[in-house]
């Protein structure tokens, strides 16, 4: 039927979805959730029907995208109906009924999910039933290429093409901002791309942001690689994988995280890699609790890159603790920067060479780990990070204490003599993200100690900064309720590890963060 | 912070959304899908959160129905601040990962709902997991508790009362028309709300809005049936389980039910049925497959019964072809009319009887089909009919041809003798919805024949009836290609029932039509 179009001045995200008076949807016969197709001269879109009282009943109701799309404005007439449901629904269904699915069926789902064919609510079925059916190595790797396919990629013109991925986890994981400049400083090309925070208090893209710019075009990544063989970049905005920042929409408010592996690899894929090194950092508090599930999802890892003709290797790291010292934005661009300049922490050091070590071995030199540490002494990693920073438009020259960290300062003492028994890093993060961190760059925590360090009553463990007084305040009341380092004089002397109220507050883990 | 309100005017069919920037979301720290909190004088609402790039920054986007909670305008300043996730979001992801959930934790789930705390994706995870996982019979109560806690209530001051329900699943099904005036007709109070089609070609709303209206108020619902003892009203819009209503919109699109018992249950309690009836039609074609399915499931609508306090005895009925002859709107109410002046289908006079004779044996009399039959031919079941009618705003003096039936006609033939061997329930409710139905009330699908009967070459199998040719041809065009009825001259002589094209064309099942 013919309707004048109502151009609503606001844009849905990206949703595809026009709105009906509950009379147009009965006289075309459709139901909320279900599509039409709207033409306009001759182009043709297909958008997800909501209904609305009391719209006016020869009207439909279009956000910004798809009037875009169809070039339509406010008053001109076109043409609606209806078109039966998307076939890849019936596959989503399939999954939920517990079936495999075949590698068509599973394209046809990616790419309704990008072409914004499928409504929220479907995307969230998908995944639950992905999540909790489990996918077999075929589907994830069929998963992985369809998302490729669906995406940009970059073509840098040379091989091999070297990168690096932690799935995360640890607080203060500065490893990127060493291994990408030794990588590239050893004439390797090493286009790194990573994410901000969104649940935990800083993401790589808001390190290295503190440094220089980060969202640079597919154009300009090419030129700075070309420059210095190397890049740290957000991701985000490339669209190397449209699905997947779809999928991490809905999985942020469910918690869940079944695409992890087709969305790092798939990210991977698009930038050309072909030797990956993966971090999955390992214990108590980390992703990922004993070496047995460390050792299945490496494994995941090998054969699917197999698959995809990326030769992967894993480093199953200590994740017990925080990398490092600092915690938040600029306290670890800053640690990053002095670490390179040879002052850095032993455990962040010693993970930077070590997995900048095993991508070397990969390329064929024997002693990887040495010949980085090599690298990182010689001050060619500084420079190179150095160079990387001038072309992605920083200052080249910039020193550890030209990074400004928050002036609103906290410590936090211990109230007892002994060893540093354990530290909680679910803890640490959120007392860092109260304090005002990743959105606060200057915001978070600086440890004094580490585990297994000697403490007296009354040293410092660890201190609160904040660029705002009241967030100082909200992460010290959180600090002094929640306790998030143990101090004690041997580890079977304190058993008691955290209490868990009957009110419990919800506290989101790091899940998609990648 | 401080945003000006931007009154967008439209409704987003009650879900709870706001608009912001991604400058105002950056600086409120929150992320799509997270919730905040909009103020507004005295009044706070929780709304979900949808960022649009473009979107002026100082400003907050409504829908018209948060907007009118508030009771704001646009340019009036609002105080929006972020709030953590809801707690029931929590649980949901406990059943997605398997557990069992608790009654306080169903509670805050459905008010969430209810109060659209949550998001369609949220709603639809909960939905996938429940269908995956399954629920025990405490969850299920627990749930139908909520669901009955969370809507309104009729009290007709009296009691019993009767009520009846089928899970449906059978095109031409109108025993409803029947029951609830034999019923009535006994002194027994039966308030019978019914739904309207969604995927099916008749609802029991639908074909008695061919009667009488019956988009009634439950103030004018109590007025009915204090005067007739019963009603037949459509039960969409008194929120008698609001949950459910939101649950079938995600539902749909789905295709998956896992909230039958729930849905059926809170209604019945909610109209406070104490004895109920249900039909479960039962064969290939139809919802439950198998008698052994049957008996399950009518065990759990008993023992749910139990814990509501409501009587349940279930009616496990023949469900291998269609009801009755008619199947459409109008062509429905006409044969249910016919048959309760004495001129039925032997199948439709059978089942109504015996379903109205369970009601009947539940409450204490001896031979409830024959009583159920005496009623019927005393004639009292049609003056019942005729009182409802008339109390609902109906004509009470309609005879069945003064209902209009769709005059474009065409006859599908049988090209051999045999019997009828078989009829495809789905096929023949696919042929009506394509000849209009339920949208044109006057289109469906007339049986010449029924199982068993005897056919010659050139005997007419049934007409379809449309209200306008285009639809005609496109019924005719399915009818030919679909073959709904099968003859032959012995069971085991035609062995094929249908085929499966390499092309599947996507075909909903009558899930969550109740």
């Amino acid at each position: 039927m013919e309707l004048e179009a109502k151009i609503l001045d606001i844009s849905a995200g990206g949703r595809r979805i026009v709105i009906l008076s509950d009379e147009a949807a009965g006289i075309l016969g459709v139901h909320s959730s279900d599509r039409v197709q709207i033409a306009y001269n001759s182009k043709r879109i297909i958008a997800i029907v909501n209904i609305a009282e009391n719209f006016p009943k020869n009207q439909v109701g279009l956000y910004r995208e798809p009037a875009q799309e169809l070039g339509v404005k406010s008053g001109d007439k076109v043409e609606v109906q209806y078109v039966s449901m998307p076939e890849s629904l019936r596959f989503i269904r399939k999954k939920v009924m517990g079936e495999r699915l075949e590698e068509d069926e599973i394209k046809a789902i990616v790419r309704d999910v990008v072409e914004h064919h499928l409504s929220d609510a479907e995307i969230a079925a998908f995944l639950t039933a992905m999540h909790i059916r489990g996918a077999s190595m075929e589907e994830i790797v069929a998963l992985t290429r369809a998302m490729v396919e669906t995406g940009r990629t970059i073509d840098f013109g040379k091989k091999p093409i070297l990168d690096k991925h932690s799935i995360g986890g640890i607080p203060g994981d500065k490893t990127t901002i060493l291994v990408a400049p030794i990588v590239a400083a050893a004439g390797y090309v090493i286009p790194k791309t990573s994410s901000r925070a969104v649940t935990s208090p800083a993401g790589t893209a808001d390190r290295v942001e503190c440094l220089c710019p980060v969202d640079l075009s597919i154009e300009e990544i090419i030129e700075v690689v070309k420059k210095t063989n190397g890049c740290m970049v957000w991701g985000g905005a490339l669209e190397l994988s449209p699905a997947d920042d779809i999928f991490i929409q809905v999985e942020y408010a469910l918690g869940i995280d079944p695409m992890l592996l087709p969305s790092i690899m798939s990210k991977k894929k698009a930038i050309g890699s072909t030797h990956l090194v993966v971090d999955i950092p390992t214990g108590r508090g980390a992703k990922v609790k004993t070496i047995g599930e460390a050792h299945l999802l490496a494994g995941d890892f090998i054969e699917l890159g197999k698959a995809l003709g990326i030769h992967v290797q894993c480093g199953i790291t200590f994740g017990e603790q925080p990398l490092g010292y600092a915690i938040g934005p600029a306290l670890e661009a800053k640690e990053a920067l002095e670490a390179i300049t040879g002052n850095g922490a032993r455990d962040l050091i010693d993970k930077a060479t070590e997995l900048a070590g095993i991508l070397f071995r990969m390329v064929g030199i024997e002693d990887g780990k040495r010949y980085a540490e090599a690298i990182l002494k010689s001050g060619k990693a500084e420079k190179k990070l150095r160079e990387i920073i001038e072309a992605q438009g920083g200052n080249p020259k910039i020193r550890p204490e030209d990074i400004a960290i928050g002036d609103k300062i906290a410590e936090i003492i211990s109230n007892r003599n002994g060893r540093v028994l354990w530290i909680n890093n679910q803890h640490v993060a959120q007392i860092a993200r109260e304090a005002g961190a990743p959105k606060d760059k200057g915001a978070g925590i600086k440890l004094r100690v580490k585990l297994g360090d000697r403490v007296k009553k009354g040293d410092i463990l660890f201190e609160i900064y904040a660029e705002r007084s009241t967030k100082l305040e909200a992460a010290l009341k959180l600090a002094e309720t929640i306790k998030p380092i143990g101090v004690g004089m041997r580890l079977d002397e304190k058993m008691l590890i955290d209490t868990v109220p009957t009110e419990i507050k919800h506290i989101k883990a790091f899940v998609i963060e990648r």
